[in-house]
């Protein structure tokens, strides 16, 4: 069986991103779920490893599937038009933000191109994009563009060894998040989450429909939508097949989720789902994007630019994005 | 320093509460924080003692200052209406609703004439209540009602050892609960929960302010709420002399807490305090009743009927309650 290629993006070069690159690729678990590629600039990726003193060698390559074969080496696809000549890190710049931009857009093409199984991307700096002329956009935003899917229609999911969720909305206010929790939408992202989770545990997921009231609503006493937007929604997941539960009382799906009762939980907005899923801990949550045409993968931390370029930079949770994204892109591939 | 004395809800007696009652005054440290009576039905107690078989023995007093002195038996204040003649536990009736009704009657009325220092409760069953004639109510609407004081002016602070959370609103429909994110209900509950904890650390506490949107708003890009309604009732409790921080983003404002970084966290809606107390664990999280004119904590869990009997029914959730209960109450006699 030949091992998905996946392109790691560099992120913000000022930040963490190459530190915990060259880290994470010291793993041999790393060599025996994929072929491992760095997408960005072979100098940063350099100093990463001088920084960390990792005992890996930095290459060049110019297609990405002649790289990712040897485990004493970072293969990078070097983007000259990443380099940022005078780098400071630690600090916001325009031409670190250009060079996180640019390693992630080449990226998504060689995924859109299917030449590579899929991204894992590394933090960026949302600030030093917002200098180098894209503005208000993050991770989520940028390859909803490049993948041509407008922004309603991918889901965040989150992924740790104890809990997985998929969110019906993310980054909108909780009014309208209510607003958001439709029979049509909860049902889109219950099977966005279904699927991706399939792929990860390599079974039918069990999938938990989390309420949006307190106690679900309990019968209407605490708010409608749970009756009249999640019930259906499960009638419906449930006559295509999929084995699901719910809509659950907040405040317990979680809890049973936790204790294996399910596979997956559908949150009905943000905070439902990222209060648990940062509780269980920081190290070990991936977040995966659902609903692009291509498999993307991201650590969950910022680029932590106050520990910037001292080696301290843990590589956990860049270890776990890779290993989510091989295993989601070995289903796909199958 | 005479101990403060404590009385002890029987609950709906065909449930786990007189098992647990019994299980937990056999702890050697309840008798060295409180007087402990129960407020209930003698036979109850009784059978409870012989079910789980703990070496204590039941004496009946009449004055709630004659009993809780001696470790070796349980005193129970016995109310003669509420003896269930013809108890089958695991079934819910209008007897045992009635029963554990008047148990929570007359426990209040003795706090209320300050005869008690504070009620701690077993679980009562709603449908039991509903059947004896209370339809739609619970503890909190029952006590704000003998209490004389409106629904809306009671808070619920969950209190574990690990984090303390007030909620702003607890069982009201989520696009109620952002309505009642308001300045001055958020400051209302923010000095509820900040005496109490107050009480029961035993210093001035640091009080955290959760955000209602996710990032906290993001200054206003996902919703206003946090910026219009929750900055300035921290403005106004840090004039007042509170240690407060906030609004600080849901999804890590309780990892914070966590981490000992403050000691009590305003949740703005039910779920948003519930779901991070819930996953702490079940065990150690006691409810707490504020803004009535007595001090009340309860268990946080049901009547388990579908154990109740067996005496396999855990007890240390009522320990907590007892000593939650103490630790409030001696701070109100200092």
């Amino acid at each position: 069986m030949s091992l998905p290629i996946l392109a790691i993006t560099m992120g913000d070069p000022a930040g963490i991103g190459p530190e915990i690159i060259a880290k994470a690729l010291t793993h041999p678990e790393v060599h025996e779920i994929c072929h491992p590629i760095v997408v960005g600039d072979l100098d940063a990726i350099r100093a990463a490893v001088a920084i960390t003193g990792v005992p890996l060698r930095v290459r060049g390559v110019d297609d990405p599937a002649a790289g990712g074969h040897d485990r004493a080496s970072i293969d990078v696809l070097d983007l000259s038009e990443t380099r940022v000549v005078s780098l400071v890190r630690g600090k916001v710049s325009a031409e670190a933000g250009r060079a996180a931009y640019l390693s992630l857009e080449h990226a998504t093409r060689l995924a859109l191109d299917r030449r590579i199984a899929g991204i894992v991307t590394a933090p960026l700096n949302k600030e030093g994009l917002s200098q180098a002329g894209w503005v208000g956009v993050g991770h989520t935003e940028l390859l909803a563009r490049f993948c041509s899917i407008p922004d309603e229609a991918v889901a965040m999911l989150l992924v740790s060894d104890q809990l997985r969720v998929v969110h019906v909305s993310t980054h909108v206010p909780l009014r309208r998040a209510i607003e958001l929790v439709t029979v049509e939408r909860v049902a889109t992202t219950a099977r966005l989450g279904g699927r991706a989770t399939r792929d990860i545990i390599k079974r039918a997921p069990r999938i938990a429909l989390a309420g949006l009231n307190p106690h679900a609503g309990e019968h209407g006493l605490f708010g409608w939508e749970d009756e009249q937007q999640i019930v259906p929604a499960a009638r419906l997941l449930a006559a295509e097949g999929w084995d699901v539960t719910g809509p659950i009382p907040p405040d317990t799906v979680f809890l049973r989720a936790r204790n294996r009762e399910f596979d997956c939980v559908v949150a009905m907005y943000h905070d439902q789902g990222h209060i648990p899923a940062k509780l269980g801990g920081f190290d070990d949550t991936v977040n995966v994007t659902l609903g692009l045409p291509i498999i993307r993968t991201s650590v969950d931390h910022g680029t932590a630019y106050d520990i910037a370029g001292t080696g301290k930079a843990g590589e956990a949770n860049m270890l776990q994005a890779i290993i989510v994204a091989a295993a989601m892109a070995r289903r796909v591939k199958s």
